[in-house]
């Protein structure tokens, strides 16, 4: 089958996100990757492209420069999709212009820096019918697809409390400046970061992971945020109450000065009638817990999995596959929408689930701007 | 060595957490227990007493006869330690008088219904220069004393955040109907449990391990609870904001409605250089992560920990230790106050940690009833 | 309940398995110590007994003077009960003496150094009609009475393996000098441990758990054993295969010198339908594995587990239970035996247990002097 | 950089191995894939051609089509490297031609069905001077190339046990005609498996961990095996005694009939030091015991691994990655010999690697036939 002709903006040298989306296009096999944007320094970003095997024809200097010259191409040889793997505050603008000149696009979460950018997108997906998949990556794991299944069947009757967990060492190491990773530090720039370090970049993770699992939508948020540390100016830290209905609260607890931690994701849905719990670090077990029954583990691999859990996994049960085959399992969604072929709702996170993360990630930062008040999401 | 000689108060037939008490005792032998007032109803009582080879002689009617009976025996047969193992409501009555009659006492959580009744517990230890525990088990784990230690000597630098939870699930099949377990239900009634059900029996726990393993205090509180059901008068479920200082936050998660879980209790507390966790179901596992060096797993009799911890496990190595050692750790510090031996801060908790719980949960439903704003503890 | 009056040799000051065989009864509150043979040494003997509130009339000097004179006692004073927790080459001259005397018996395992003996001391327990426990501790665990009822009930299918691991590293320091334990040496010397360390201490236990979950005899056994250091005179690491059939093949795996390890128990029993496995060190899991099904996870407290399994855990679930409490279950089970209560024939391990253990040692041992071949047990 | 052109020998559709290996050489990113023999069927192969993107003009109908007409491509357009993953009896005659023909190859194992093949491929690849990498993908994990290091370095001390085991349960499920899976019969037939099915498929990759991890040579063998069931020709299920030497003694454990496992290989070297334990179905943790030590987990994307471990994991720590990942990285290697670029010795495994695992498959077979004797490998 011919392969869908991809760009990518960002993702140079030393980025590992964008090294991620490559090997997982690769792995899905549905993509070829020939040209983009891959620094802001157009020496750089050739550099990367030799070293990548990648024409230099297609290497360019800009953005607008990749929309003119990809659409001067015949139609079966131009770019069909884009990804955009840039710093926060590249996303809307890149995302906007290369929607508007036809690209279906991959982007990296947060979408976009403000809520009205975000709505801004949404339209212009909906008008341009074009796909756009937002790489929530935790969502193509197929024990995280098998527990959305599972929820939707029933199996906990009602949900009665919901906890998540992001818990993230890293950047402990930065701020004490006792580690040595330095890439990412733009994090804690509002200027490309946005309003929110630790809700931006791996609260609405956990968000995220909530709606996509159990299909409900969170309706208030109450947070306590930290910058933990003088002269550090957004948000490292925070526990963000949340309620869906009257009867059903619950907890997201993020942070990324864990020292020692490394992605310690943590979701837990807990029904009337059992529980599901999911942690990322060993993302092949799922266990049910209920109050008549031994505690199950359901693993991939097996036919006891929904469909979707068990495509999203192709070794024999005990070969485990990881972060980089759920990122594949995410472009293989969105391999099926460009072609139109049948797919899930859950295959892909979209625009839609781009505008609740930045809903999210706002009425987090309200709340705790406000003096910690029930803000609507 | 003489036993101390010891009585109880409530923990006759049916009730586990009297046998727990009892069970201690006999596991750490510094106690022999002779007699008590084991269920409000005498003849149920008695028939207690036989079953457990209990003399019907010192199986009295009332607290007010076993203290007039057992003060008028000589003073070397006379009762020195009395445990009271009923349920909340009475805990404050009987502890006053007992204390006011000479005994030590050992008590259950929590320890009375009102701030101002712990406060003048407290009043009368100091006064009466009794000895005074109150059973928070889960401090006389080997593990947790370890972690106490570990952090008393600094080992996880400034403490950055604390992130402590206690998840049970047998509430849900009595609220539901599914479940053949019917004690306890008197935890649903303020009458006997007071205020709260979910933060008074479970979350004061995670409050204070907390407290016991930093050394530090909760100074603010802001809650949201829920009842879960309609007609459910007490909390069953809630997330507790806390604060200990600008930059040191946290969080308690406590619920009684989690559908299969156990005895769910894990604490973590982040510092600048550091971590620890451990979790209750594995109590002989306490992990310690940091950015450089590979996550350590401490585990009870080796050289490596604290005498403390060391002292709380006399098997060898790998054969695990529960509860009830917990528990029996517990009464042996407690048998050490009684008998004027040196023991150390951390072998049982005191009233103060009593007075502590009822700031805490008092502060938390204020809380949530004011509407989720800060209390201080 | 009237107490059953219980003795105890060995288990002195610093024996830490003859306080765990007290504890254990103290726990199962059927047994009352009154007296012993403490040590070799009589002067320490007394020194302990007074430590332990033990009176002195019945500290005895020797064997023959603890029958002697306990015989002298009327019926419903004198002892009922003798726990033998001396060295190995102790087990059978005082068995022989005590059973002869009329004395119900506990004794550690390995019950005696030859087959002769042990077949010798099961003559005897049928001619005298007295309860003989032996402690095969790990057959206490509610986990481990769990398993041997599911495959009583056939979940497994057919059995086709059968893997039991026993893997300790407390002897590596002492052999290479690292150590500060020097308890235990008595184990390397054949004068007092017998044919074999490793084997006889602990791989025994191993064969023990296959025997006992499984309900199946080993026919054959083919070894293969290491003394890992020059000078040591005894097994210290070993491999036996197992043949309980022709189509039924196994492995028993034994090592003290494992440097690191602790108590790493672990039995897994493979069927045609399903499998199962236990691990001592987190003693209230039990794992169950079906090709169609998640994997379940067994937990005690609970209503899907049988009868024997519950009343050997008496907390709530997801309150850890340990190795005390598998020792009390077995004390529990003796005891009614020797009140001639109604028992199940898995409470506690027998004489014939002692003979087929004695078997499995020497045809381990012969196996591997004969150049590892097969050696019928 | 320019890809290395690679074609395939098997792989077809629904193998799942010859997808695996494609998969892992689009990771690694240094293949192209451009043409093969996919099938015994040409037009099954050349169905599959068409579904993967695959020129139908490089689709060749057998092996030798292939070399003849590759070789007449000019220098720079021509296959260089070749992977097998047929059934095990074509490796060595395709092998053979492939090489003589002055393709690299990259090969499945078991390499071989005879030692003589063996040998005589490791003399062709020495004359040939060819990359011959042998995929025994446990390898390619980052945390076993840890272990390999640690060891190398002395951090065990004198190793004085080594314990592998390989327990898999999928061929239980084929034998017992319960289960859907189908594909891999092949494997209980001699005329395409050679003399084994469990030893050939698993066991050999258990002799190959510990001989990468150690380096050490295992120089004997003495094995139990069991076809399980009338009817099978070859053996699902075994266990191995191994020898190093006088005082190095060890076990491999290997079973196909282990109901409701997965892929359960795990392995553990104990040194008079310490200890390590690696297990695949969590790869990324790995254990060191040592006595006066808390116990150590080390896992990928951190400092303190050898570089080569930390090459073969690229996503940041905590980001789990799998055995497509793990087979990559022994791509990533041959990629690098095949371009003459430094590598280290444990990057692939090689045609000796082959030879010893043929060795070994042959002793375990003869030792078993002539009555479980010693056999040398």
């Amino acid at each position: 089958m011919k392969k869908i002709i991809m760009g990518m903006i960002g993702g140079g040298i030393g980025a590992f996100i964008g090294d991620a989306h490559r090997r997982a296009s690769r792995i899905c096999n549905d993509f070829e990757l020939v040209g983009g944007v891959f620094d802001i320094d157009y020496e750089k970003s050739k550099v990367f492209a030799a070293k990548e095997g990648i024409s230099l024809d297609r290497c360019y200097k800009s953005v607008d420069a990749l929309i003119k010259a990809e659409l001067a191409l015949p139609k079966n040889e131009r770019m069909e999709v884009v990804a955009i793997v840039t710093p926060n505050d590249l996303h809307y603008p890149f995302a906007k212009k290369l929607l508007s000149g036809g690209f279906h696009l991959v982007c990296e979460k947060p979408m976009t820096l403000t809520v009205k950018e975000a709505l801004d997108l949404e339209k212009l997906v909906a008008k341009t019918k074009k796909t756009f998949a937002l790489t929530h990556t935790y969502t193509g794991y197929p024990m995280v697809r098998q527990m959305r299944d599972l929820i939707s069947k029933g199996v906990l009757g009602t949900i009665q409390r919901i906890d998540a967990q992001y818990y993230q060492g890293w950047i402990n190491s930065v701020i004490h400046g006792t580690g040595s990773r330095i890439t990412g530090i733009w994090r804690l720039d509002p200027k490309h970061a946005g309003v929110s370090s630790c809700m931006g970049d791996i609260g609405v993770h956990a968000f995220n992971l909530i709606e996509y699992t159990t299909g409900l939508e969170v309706k208030e948020v109450l947070s306590d945020l930290n910058p933990v540390k003088d002269g550090i100016k957004l948000d490292l830290d925070g526990t963000v109450m949340i309620r869906f209905s009257k009867t059903l609260k619950g907890v997201i607890r993020a942070s990324q000065i864990c020292a020692g931690l490394e992605n310690d994701i943590l979701i837990s849905v807990y029904g009337s009638k059992a529980s599901l719990r999911w942690g990322q670090e060993n993302p092949n077990y799922l266990y049910l817990f209920s109050d008549s029954e031994p505690t199950k583990i359901f693993k991939p691999a097996h036919g006891y999995n929904v469909k979707l859990a068990e495509e999203g996994h192709t070794m024999p049960a005990g070969h485990p596959e990881g972060i980089y085959e759920a990122l594949a399992n995410i472009y293989k969604g969105t391999a099926k929408s460009i072609r139109k072929e049948k797919f899930n709702p859950g295959e892909f996170p979209t625009v839609h689930d781009g505008v609740r993360g930045m809903k999210f990630i706002h009425a987090v930062i309200n709340s705790n701007a406000k003096g910690n008040v029930w803000m609507k999401v």
